[in-house]
C-alpha cells in the first residue's frame, strides 16, 4: 500500500512527464477524449495509477452528482465527539478538503444501535454522494450498514474483521509502536511496560502488536489494560507498579493514557524520565505539551488523514460514475514519527 | 408568547377536555376527517392552539416526508462548535428529540462566508425536511440563506434585526439579567458592574438591557466589554477595577467571562463574595461548579431549548404539509432561574 504525504497532490504535468507525453495528450486521456493511441493512453493511465493522480473532473464529480454532499459518520455518541480533540482534528481536515472541492459536509453520529436503520435509510435515499466513516469498535454496526446502503465509502482507521473490503486511511499503528519501543530500548531501558488500549479497536490491537514485535519475550505482567481515557491510564500505571515495581519505562497506546500514567508516577515519587521513561501515541498537542514532564510520543497526522480520506473518496466516486477506472482505490497507511520531548 | 416547560407534551385527551368534546371528535378534527360541526371543530382547533398540541401525524411527518432528515446548521466555525460546551448541550437536546421522532439529524456548520451558497444549494435540494439554525451574530448570512432556500426553519436564539419572521426558541435573556442584578441589589450591593457580551449578539444585547432595566442610572464606567470568552472576562474585570476600584459586585453576561473575572479578583486579592459579589449567566455546570468560589448564575435550560426547537419545527412542517393549520408557530421564550452558589 502506498504511503502518501498529505498535501502533495500530483499534477497533470507530473502525469504527463511520467508517461512521457505532452500535457495535452495526458489531459485528453484523463478526460476520456478520443484520438489518443492506445499505447500512449495506457502509459498515461499507468502514470495516473502510479502517482495517485486525481483528475479535476473527479474532484468536481463530488458536486456535479446528485447531492453535492458527503456524509461524515462517526460511530460514537455525541458527548464523545464533542469532547475528544481527536475527532475535532479529523473533522477539520475533512472539512477543509471538502470545502476545497465545494462539497457539503453533513455530520452524522450514532448514539446507539437503534440509529443504524435510520442512518441507512438516509444514506440510501440519495442525499449524499458518498460517506466517510469512523468505525472504531469491532462490534459497531457501521460497516454492515454501509454495505447495506451501497453508498461509496472510505473508512477512517482500519475497520474490524467483520468489515467489507472498503478502502480506508489509517496511520502505521504497528510501525509507530515499534519505533516507540525501540526508542526506549535505545535509552537502555530493560523492563518496558505497555498500557494497552481497548481490545476491540484495531488501532489498539496494532499498537500492542508493535510492542510485542520488539519485545516478543516480555513478561506478560508488564502489560496492563486501559480504554484510551486518562483515568484508565492512571489505573493501569498503578497496577503495573504493583506487579513490577522494578519497571523502568512505559509505552502507553495513546497520549491521554500516558498523561494518566505520568500523574501516578508523580504521585508515587518516581522521577520521569530518570527512573521511568514514558512514551505515548497520537501527539495530541494539547495533551502532550502540557503534560509534566512534556510527553515524548508517536505523531500521526490526524488532520492529514482526514484530507486523504476525501481524496480517496473522490477516486472511488470517479470510478463509480462512468466506469473509467483511474486507479483502484487502495487503502492508505500514513507514516508516523517519534516526537521527542522530556518524558523519554 | 407562551412559556412552555420541556417534556410536557400535551395529549389529545387534554385537547378534547379543553374543547369539551369527546376524544373521538377531537381526533377527527385533528386528523382532518369530515363530519364534525363547524362550531365544535373551531373549539378543538382553539384547544390545539392554546395547548400547543402536536398531533402524532405531524410528528410522523418528519419521517414520512421526502428525506426524513433535519439539518442543524450552526453559523460558527468547527473549532468553536467542538470546543464550546454550549453547542454540545444544544445539540444533545435536539438529537434526543429528533431520535424520538425517528428523524435523522445532519449537522452542518459555517467556516466562512464562502460556505453559504453551498449550504443553500444543499437545503434547496430536498435533502432535509427542515432546519434548526443557530445564527448568533447579527452579520452572519444564515437568516438570508434560510429565506432563499425556502426550507422550513426554527432558529435557536432570537435572530438579529435582518432576519425574516421565522419562529425561534430563546431563553428570557433580559428577564434573567434583571433577576441577577436584583439579586445583587438585594445583597446590599451599590456599585454593580456589568461585563457585557459581544455587541452583535442578541443574547448579549438583551442581557445588557436587563442590567440597565434595574440600574438605569448606573455609571457607564461600570460597564466593560467582553466577547463571551474567559480571557475577555479577565480583561474586562481588570479594566473595571482600574476605572472603579470601589465596585462591590459584577454581573457577567456569561459564565466563562465570570470565571475570567473571578481569576482577576483572586489575583488582586479581592475576596469573593465579601468584597465583590459575582453572578454569571448560562449555568454551564462544568464552568460554574468548578469556579473558585463556585459561581452563582442564571440558569437557562439549553438542552430543553433544543428539544423545543424540534417540537416547533414539527408544527411548522405539519402546517406546510397539507394546509391544515394546527396553530401558528409562535416563538417560545423559556424562563430562566437564579442558581445560588458561593460567589453571590
Amino acid at each position: 500500500m502506498p504511503e502518501q504525504s498529505p498535501g502533495s497532490r500530483p499534477t497533470l504535468e507530473a502525469v504527463a512527464a511520467r508517461a512521457g507525453v505532452s500535457r495535452a495528450t495526458a489531459s485528453r486521456v484523463v478526460n476520456g477524449g478520443a484520438g489518443v493511441r492506445q499505447s500512449l493512453a495506457d502509459k498515461v493511465r499507468e502514470a495516473v495509477e502510479e502517482l495517485g493522480y486525481v483528475p479535476n473532473q473527479a474532484a468536481r464529480s463530488l458536486v456535479t452528482r446528485q447531492s453535492g454532499a458527503v456524509a461524515v459518520i462517526i460511530a460514537e455518541p455525541e458527548f464523545r465527539i464533542f469532547s475528544d480533540p481527536f475527532f475535532e482534528q479529523q473533522v477539520r481536515g475533512i472539512s477543509r478538503e471538502l470545502t476545497a472541492n465545494d462539497a457539503q459536509l453533513v455530520l452524522l453520529w450514532v448514539e446507539g444501535p437503534g440509529d443504524y436503520d435510520r442512518i441507512a435509510r438516509y444514506l440510501a435515499g440519495g442525499h449524499v454522494d458518498g460517506a466517510l466513516a469512523f468505525s472504531l469498535h469491532n462490534d459497531d454496526g457501521l460497516p454492515a450498514l454501509i454495505r447495506r446502503a451501497k453508498v461509496p465509502t472510505v473508512f477512517g482507521g482500519r475497520p474490524g474483521a467483520g468489515a467489507a473490503a472498503v478502502p480506508y486511511v489509517d496511520c502505521d499503528n504497528r510501525g509507530g509502536a515499534r519505533t516507540a519501543v525501540r526508542h526506549l530500548v535505545g535509552l537502555g531501558r530493560e523492563r518496558i511496560a505497555h498500557i494497552a488500549g481497548p481490545r476491540d479497536q484495531t488501532s489498539a490491537i496494532d499498537r500492542a502488536d508493535g510492542y510485542r514485535d520488539v519485545l516478543f519475550d516480555a513478561d506478560p505482567a508488564l502489560t496492563a489494560q486501559g480504554d484510551f481515557t486518562e483515568d484508565s491510564g492512571a489505573r493501569a500505571m498503578a497496577e503495573l507498579l504493583e506487579r513490577r515495581p522494578d519497571l523502568d519505562a512505559v509505552f502507553a497506546a495513546n497520549d491521554l493514557m500516558a498523561a494518566g500514567a505520568l500523574r501516578v508516577l508523580r504521585e508515587r515519587g518516581r522521577r520521569v524520565p530518570d527512573q521511568v521513561a514514558v512514551v505515548g501515541f497520537d501527539d495530541m498537542v494539547t495533551v502532550a505539551e502540557s503534560a509534566k514532564p512534556s510527553l515524548t510520543t508517536v505523531r500521526q497526522d490526524i488532520e492529514g488523514m482526514g484530507r486523504l480520506m476525501v481524496r480517496l473518496l473522490t477516486r472511488v466516486l470517479s470510478q463509480d460514475g462512468d466506469g473509467r477506472h483511474v486507479g483502484a482505490p487502495a487503502s492508505v497507511i500514513m507514516p508516523t514519527e517519534l516526537v521527542r520531548r522530556a518524558s523519554a
